[in-house]
């Protein structure tokens, strides 16, 4: 079975569902799942439909006009993607390998619908897990001063590669307009620390600081904004007195990996939707 | 707003969804929420459509006319029901008070869509707190030999005071056929077990026996096979070596509250279906 | 039984564990639990032993002299309670009852072992549900105008009372130093926000608006410094995009009865000591 | 710093903590956590005491020989090792590899303590991963013919390795005697369900029939009584009706990780104690 999913957003209104679900049924694709989402303050709709495609009466291109047409007459933006044309993943790391061996294990037994062509690290310590997992494996190092010029060798890499998806696996560099603007809404970072409360370096020693009982981790896209991009996902962990800085990083490693791979799958999966600063994610 | 919620189900086939969103729209319904599950092994669907009905453009009885001509077609079987119209349900209890006050609190709060006209107990002593909270309360024995007649009285006043659901907050007598079969799917059970692992009595003993580092309370549909309902809730919580069973016993009055609470509040919302011995829960 | 619980702290050395519990094997007091932590960074040590002292060779006098003296030895300050002597906690309370009625609940059932001398509130409202639990309750009214008297007042009915702690279980009125400074570490508040992170007023409308997908409530030593005392207990919840500000505020009333019945029962029962801010609580 | 961590247990007495202690305070080990447990039933006592060893005045075996007296005289038995002398733990596979990667991932951040001198596989796929981990693996076919050989040749593998540990990673084979009589206490299983719910073969579709929301994984030492071993680590995860049979092996797989992982630990930590076929977990 090839599925699709599409999502839609724009102004409430009667018919929403029902114009979609016609169109859907005149053109022979069968439903697998629809949810729908409004935000009460100010009257915006979110569609997202999965539906097998494989036994559909007309082509994509044409199913797709017709959507545009049918979305034009509602005044709603749509976004349609197609199981058969996974998105093509780059990883960045650093030194840390706990998140990239975890994507790349999830990956390996179906958790991922993705292609990963490549993983990009500003240190040469991975390459070897890279080889393991037969992956290209491309050492850029980065300095204050070589940031700008490996950012575009870099962002070279991902666009030759067609890359759709960079995630930040505990990569432990500040990211500058030239890689973000080109991946707008599609580089996923995992911040070590529970957003918005502790931003910036160190959280852990900030959250041992303040005697917190409770650490957490967060994963966001990545804007100019440090630490402030959309929260996809967010888990937290008890802690007590009795656990030092070190445990929490090592409580942290555990929470990170969770939190970067629910939202990598929810990313794969066409499951996230934007407004306004945040994410509404089906499932 | 006044909302309605249906609920479909049946045999699988292309158009289920637009059919039915095609009905709402003709009849000036709007969707506020709409969702669907299907087993797979089976090919059966199941959809649950929330809609503002405030502005309909027919009365309900040639809506529903309607809506039972369009599910015929389909081959499926519908239920609704109206916000303005909220269940009515009971509550029995025995001595513990920690659910019966929970749900109250709930009530109170707003936080349980329905009326409660009565309670009904074994046992004198909660009465005041029904005073308390001003509700009719229902003193009314039950030994071994008179649990038959006992019953016919309390069936007598759960019809007599139009009851849709009952439920069983700590009410520590095993149910018969009588009320049994005169409320199918409408009576609700919290047993301070993690089912099906620790059926029957002294859950908590149980559990101690075997050394589990996790009990759990389970809420589920009462049926004549004892604790083997539908399970409507689950939730666990952590115990270790230092815990007694008395302190089980604590733990487990936090869980039971817990999850009678949230599946009381999925069937008053009308968020269950059933589907051979398994809930279905949509939220 | 009679149990006593002794708390010690100084800086760290050898022998501190073995000349505690040589005092007690001499005066008879057997062991039941024994904790200890020591906070590397500066080498400060902690030690928690509770111990069955109804078949003591000495009067708690004569006891607690020598203890004086070891402890001098030591160079450690040291606290004691009986378990004869349970604390008197007094409740304050506004118009949310949610909190109020969870304490009274678990008090019933035995699992805050105290007394409850009187409830205090600056609203009329609850004074019913004080009748029907049978604790005197007190109305003070409290305007910007007439808070210092009010609450010298409130010092006055606590006072004569002999209330050891205090509870603000969603007592809505900011405390001055008048009753602060009366009750130093004996002053426990809840706050409907995961401390640091949303501050102040309407912390929900904070989550809401960055998008979290996390919230949680913190319970916590009421300071001159708003929010921001020593953090006892802190839990979380999962929420989603189709969370209202309203469901977080219903999930937040959970989140906040757990923290604070947990905060208060871990001060109950002497498993509180602080450090730099800082709770340390033994289990 | 060089620890030791020394077990006792025994009848309960007056003086057992003080007279360890008082041993400790004159051979100059320092106490760095002390913890106890009353099994209140049958008035057994467990001491768990870790102290720092490297400023003794005597050798070990000096002051093991005081500890044998000691704790003679009080009935006690006692178990002591030492941080320098870490575990040989083994790892037994078949082909998934989720819980072996997790193992090994956390042992080189050096979660646990412990030499991992082989792995041992009935099937030679994992060989490669062994290989990037710098491990000696050994590849022996197991069918029910050959078991017994086969295990004779395992029992010799991990005894010329001088293995502490044996860690059942998903290893698909039920062992027999000859290897669980070699290692008492000293295998552990995980088992992909909450036991003691879901014995045997394909839990997870035993859960999916039962409709229950809730799904776990135990982590147990191996006994000749397949999956009833003493429990050492449980855990749960929610799911609902949407969740396929594939979904819970794959939300599966990271409770199987985490509760091997943790009972792994605890092991190798010396954190572990046997009572009447359950664990006491210090920590």
């Amino acid at each position: 079975m090839i599925s699709a999913v599409l999502k839609l957003k724009g102004t409430d209104q009667k018919g929403i569902v029902y114009k979609i679900t016609n169109l859907l049924y005149e053109t022979g694709g069968n439903i697998i799942d629809a949810q729908q989402h409004k935000e009460e303050l100010d009257q915006q709709f979110f569609m997202w439909v999965k539906f097998d495609c494989s036994e559909m009466n007309c082509t994509r291109s044409v199913f797709e006009e017709k959507l545009t047409e049918v979305s034009g007459e509602l005044g709603m933006d749509f976004d349609i993607s197609y199981s058969d044309k996974p998105k093509r993943m780059a990883i960045m790391v650093s030194k840390y390998d706990h998140c990239l061996v975890d994507l790349l294990m999830r990956h390996k037994y179906g958790e991922l619908p993705c292609e990963i062509p490549l993983i990009i690290s500003n240190h040469p310590d991975l390459e070897e897990l890279a080889i393991h997992h037969r992956i290209p494996f491309f050492y850029i190092p980065v300095t204050k001063a070589t940031k700008p010029e490996a950012e575009l060798k870099m962002l070279e890499l991902l666009k030759s590669h067609q890359i759709d998806l960079v995630i930040m696996a505990r990569y432990m560099q500040i990211l500058t307009p030239t890689l973000l603007d080109a991946f707008p809404s599609a580089i996923i970072n995992v911040h070590h620390g529970f957003l918005p409360a502790f931003k910036g370096a160190k959280p852990y020693h900030q959250a041992y600081e303040k005697g917190v009982k409770i650490i957490g981790a967060t994963s966001h896209y990545a804007t100019a904004d440090l630490d402030m991009g959309p929260i996809i996902e967010q888990e937290t962990e008890r802690i007590d007195h009795s656990h030092s800085a070190n445990d929490m990083v090592r409580i942290g490693r555990d929470i990170e990996k969770k939190v970067l791979a629910s939202a990598v799958k929810a990313h794969l999966e066409d499951r996230v939707m934007l407004y306004k600063g945040r994410t509404i994610i089906f499932n």
